[in-house]
């Protein structure tokens, strides 16, 4: 008799944003009129890069002749893609071509990444945070989980935790609350991992919305991290690949796991065992998009997104912090977490600003239970629907 | 400590084609003059079909403006793509849209269907067989795994097993063999299953090379199969998709599997959960490349590259039966699977063809022990490759 994984029955029975998804299909289906303003799931609404969009025609352009056609590319991604994000992104760090995976999305790397690891270990995952952590987990059957919580008291940035914790995932700048860790903050997590015979998972897919050199732009500016971290970085909001999928991940060799007798074993290997097994690589063309990212025009252009989304995020954060809220978030980075009004809970305050103007965010309890009392609205919108948001959004729902 | 998922370590160190690329790197470097013939990995190497790269073209186009942008679709796939597969391929079947999820390749989807079920199955793997099944298996720690043995006794073709099976895995027409099962044969299979409560995990990825009706092109033209089995399909070999990635896995919603307290469990559900929280769907534009498969023209050049490649399956199969050589498959098939000389193991007779002629194969015990004494050589080489490989391996090669 075929028995299933019981540990999906753990789950809630609907990813987070497929829950939203069906109610604003509901929502639609009731009032097919109203004007929708999206800013719930993250998506870009900036036309992708007329570079990225160019590099993508000509790599089609190459296939159509025998002597160009790309069949099955490297499981890891291709060389010339590896060099350009080792250049622009790792060279202070001396982090190898061989070092970085190439990938369809940060979503499925930090949610595959649990399978190289045991069912033994304690994971440290943040509440509220990204549901995918906490979800894939739980799927393959962690069961030692801690919450590293983020609230008030400790401005949305957990507290070292004071017990033993084998895995860390770090998200920063953070989805969902907007918050930032300086460098002396992240300095004390990599400690705490080198410690502790740790790995942290560092989520950096937001990391082009810092602004300047004073925050870390990846936890490899940290001395130590590359004994210890494993980095996520994406595309997609930094250039428009939300709908292209294109990401990469960082191992860097010296990052080492252990067996139940203490062997110690490179974390670099089982990844690429896992990748060349269970996936066949990125296609080539949307690699090649992701190559022009790094040409001088391709940095240029989306630069110009990323500036538009950052005022986008100025706008909200001001516009909410004049009318009376209180708000998180929104300096480098493109999420700003909003303090609902105290009769409200998370879920009530999504269903009031959906049907009364349209507007579409994420309830803070869908990132976990300590995101109760609060709303995570996205910089990704349109201008002109951000501004308008802002505006509908009343005085008097605020605390 | 962190400590690693140890099912890892009962892995050979190598995914099987990797290691047939290290080998084949290390040749390069010793005599880079020397030409390769490859019939190794199965990649294509006809052009992509100009239809398809037209679509490509036209969704990129559509990307340039605001109102045209995609970006996150809906992980399942889209549905312009789910309704064409359903019109052309299940519509006699009565599957719905909606259990049809598009993904990114059948390699990922054979190897993450693995999750779903409890480490407590016992699953079936055809030996010699495409090594993802038998890894991923390992890889999340399922233990009992019992070998159908496809040898020279029963024609490379399982017997149907005495004991009781939970997970089936079946791939026909096969890799690494090339057989391909009659309608008899197949309906054998699920009434096994049906009685069993077993799951067919069926790999359809090289249906479009089956001449005619008589052998059954999916298994859902078996009674009973809607409740039993799962159905991978790929565009990689059927439409050049090898480097644009596009695949995808039908699950029926009466596919049903159980607690371990017997409660049923729809299997479609639990699938849909996975990949929507470890998955965000496959790129728009290459969704699009996928549809143009289904136009009168797509189907017209899609046609042409595989009588191409059954045209070469022909040269191999009857060439080397002239030759003397004992030869299964390459009819319906693009896999053509030889006997080697009995002096030889099948990793000797792979450097012999590699260092001698420069021709790449596969050893057959690289798809497992039962393969020991074969080799396998593929279609997809370019007509000219083809002939010359088999106008060189020597008669003195031979049984």
């Amino acid at each position: 008799m075929i028995t299933i994984n019981e540990n999906y029955l753990k789950l809630e029975q609907n990813y987070l944003f497929s829950k939203i998804g069906k109610k604003v299909e509901e929502f639609q289906l009731k009032y097919p009129s109203k004007n929708l303003i999206k800013l719930g799931i993250g998506d870009i609404t900036r036309p992708i890069p007329r570079t990225i969009l160019e590099a993508i025609h000509k790599a089609i352009d190459e296939q159509s002749s025998i002597s160009g056609l790309k069949g099955y590319g490297p499981e890891q991604g291709y060389g010339f893609l590896r060099k350009v994000i080792v250049k622009n992104e790792y060279s202070k760090f001396d982090i190898q071509e061989d070092e970085i995976f190439i990938s369809d999305g940060a979503k499925c790397d930090t949610g595959n990444i649990v399978e190289i690891f045991s069912k033994e270990n304690v994971v440290g995952i943040m509440n509220p945070v990204y549901p995918v952590y906490e979800d894939t987990n739980k799927m393959s059957g962690k069961e030692n989980i801690v919450y590293l919580i983020a609230n008030e008291n400790n401005e949305f940035k957990p507290d070292i935790p004071k017990e033993k914790i084998d895995i860390i995932y770090l998200c920063f700048p953070n989805n969902p609350t907007g918050t930032v860790l300086n460098r002396q903050e992240l300095t004390m997590w990599v400690e705490y991992a080198i410690k502790n015979k740790c790995i942290i998972l560092f989520d950096a897919a937001y990391e082009a919305f810092i602004e300047g050199d004073e925050i870390p732009h990846s936890i490899y500016e940290i001395d130590g991290a590359k004994q210890v971290a494993i980095e996520f970085k994406s595309f997609s909001k930094t250039a428009g690949f939300t709908g292209l999928r294109c990401s990469y991940t960082v191992i860097p060799k010296q990052v080492i796991g252990y067996t139940s007798e203490g062997i110690k074993i490179q974390i670099h290997n089982l990844w690429k065992r896992r990748q060349s097994t269970k996936f066949n690589g990125t296609p080539y063309i949307i690699q090649r998009a992701a190559e022009a990212v790094y040409t001088e025009q391709g940095q240029k252009e989306i630069k110009e997104n990323i500036e538009y989304y950052k005022e986008n995020a100025k706008i909200i954060r001001e516009g909410l912090i004049n009318k009376g809220y209180k708000v998180i978030g929104g300096k480098h980075a493109p999420y700003i977490w909003v303090k609902v009004p105290k009769k409200y809970t998370s879920w009530d305050f999504f269903d009031i600003l959906l049907e009364k103007y349209g507007i579409i965010g994420t309830p803070g309890v869908g990132f976990g239970e300590y995101g109760e009392g609060y709303f995570r609205l996205t910089a990704f919108g349109s201008r002109q629907d951000t501004i308008e948001a802002i505006k509908k959004i009343d005085e008097q729902e605020k605390v």
